[in-house]
């Protein structure tokens, strides 16, 4: 028996969402308890009586408006500083899951949590959709670092590595995100990554553009925290736009597009579900002692309990060891 | 009566579809002429008899595999440097198209031609759709300038907003592409560009994330050519990818969801209209004394007659005086 540390406050839908969708995984297994930081009246009128579930108290809340370092620093008592410091101290608080404000939940975590012996610097995770069936593939980083290292950049691609090998795949193929493919292409932080990806010894691909990412020909895509934020909110976007544009075309095409739609429907529901954040679970921050996963700030119940459940998953997985073992290799 | 030059080799369907596409813009109007840059014999043969095409042989090409610097150097007689050559040679030849390597076209056009004065780096300015309706959004730089500095990106801003003004667009808004909205937001570079586009004068909205690029919300957003260029590339691919799976689905959701497809058949035809590279156009090299536009390298002759008629629409709308007056201002 493990427990998650859920952050009720900070996301969207907060709390009312955050708790049902909590409560929805805790119902899906016996083998995890919660642990639910907040207002602790809230939270439990929402829970009601539940001997799996513990309420920590912490009345504070830090949101997009706070500036994340100094709301990490004063404010102890937010539900963001009060899970992690509930992790630190209990062993078997083994994940932590939050759907708040990314900067804050990235600074609390490596200010406040212990990184993996031999890990510089933790790198956000998230795994994305690709155009070939179940074929997922994880791009690191994307926001964590934003003017990392080469050295910095071997390290997101071995514990990609490690996070992809845990998901099952074999031997994951490796690509670096460049403004073209050729060895030579990329800017500084590129030409002196690249040399360290090749004699690494992983199964590294070369250079890639962005076209690529959603491909399917990837495991895991190395960036930077700047440019890995920027595709993955392009990709996201563009998703976000086409969807918007059906749409206008089905409410302008009259009867015809309409009648179209309803038939099309069921392949509509699949992309939407394929290309949806909801559906993918959460980045996962890789490198530190505990597992976090950042939700999606408009994370809804449904969202919530996917991304619990994908915090549980990674736990049994036992992420942590799997990345320790392929940094000191 | 002026001319425009078109480089007919380094595309994917050169030389053919090329010269037929060079052709079809010419018969649309007559107030240009044409100047072909490639093996003579071949393209005399696709032309024929017309008094207002001018061919220039130069028989080499430069493909990309070429090194694009070692290339336009070496090879004098390409097509390329050829068209570049002819066109610093005549006053008349305004405008320059070519569906070559971007690496190439970029390299030997800033390294030979004039920049308007005042230009420290010309950038590639590609006018990209969003999801109202005809409002476009212009992306700057997109891969000229890798790693540029904050004075560069200021003069992008002012180069894109005399781009969107001349292609009608009041007041443009302009916004700084980052990794969040938030104006401390970004790397180093972008902390340093932020006040001096928000002292600029510019119609300056902040940072903005890659989400919102097709957003119709602004004008003008400014980059370094290396994010530039993941954005431009992950919305590309994303929307190649969505369409990648309605095709998917179409095929595999049985008679129901090729009826369907059928009856949406104008809606999807209108998106893939307003998403497709080959309906909007190439991208424009803003700074220098000529109009230099790089469409698709896998340009068919629909989308060589485009980019013809961008150019041509860029010399009448006399883009290269107004970026120099917004430069000088």
């Amino acid at each position: 028996m493990f427990e998650i540390v859920v952050d009720v406050y900070g996301g969207d839908y907060s709390p009312k969402e955050t708790v049902a969708g909590a409560l929805a995984a805790l119902n899906d297994y016996s083998d995890f308890s919660l642990v639910l930081t907040g207002k602790k009246e809230e939270i439990g009128a929402l829970v009601g009586q539940n001997d799996r579930v513990t309420i920590v108290d912490a009345p504070d809340e830090i949101t997009n408006n706070d500036v994340p370092t100094e709301a990490v620093r004063n404010k102890p008592n937010s539900s963001l500083v009060a899970a992690i410091d509930y992790m630190n101290a209990h062993e078997d608080a083994k994940a932590f899951v939050s759907t708040g404000s990314t900067g804050a939940v990235l600074t609390a975590a490596v200010l406040l949590t212990r990184r993996i012996r031999g890990v510089i610097r933790p790198a956000l995770a998230p795994v994305l959709p690709t155009v070939k069936g179940d074929k997922k593939v994880i791009l690191i980083d994307c926001g964590a670092n934003v003017e990392p290292k080469a050295q910095n950049l071997l390290q997101f691609a071995q514990m990609g590595c490690a996070y992809a090998k845990a998901l099952g795949v074999d031997n994951p193929v490796v690509a670096l995100l460049s403004n073209g493919t050729e060895d030579k292409k990329g800017n500084t932080l590129n030409k002196e990554t690249f040399p360290l990806l090749k004699e690494s010894g992983l199964n590294f691909a070369g250079n890639i553009e962005a076209r690529e990412i959603l491909s399917g020909d990837y495991d895991v895509i190395v960036a930077d925290g700047f440019s890995g934020n920027i595709a993955l909110k392009a990709c996201e976007g563009t998703a976000v736009s086409m969807f918007s544009l059906i749409k206008d075309g089905i409410m302008n095409g009259g009867l015809r597009a309409k009648l179209g739609y309803l038939l099309m429907k069921p392949v509509f529901k699949k992309i939407k579900h394929t290309m949806d954040y909801n559906d993918n679970g959460g980045a996962v921050l890789l490198g530190l002692n505990k597992i976090i996963v950042k939700g999606h700030g408009a994370s809804k119940a449904k969202a919530v309990r996917n991304t619990v459940l994908q915090a549980r998953d990674l736990v049994l997985r036992d992420i942590v060891t799997k990345i320790s073992g392929e940094i000191t290799k």
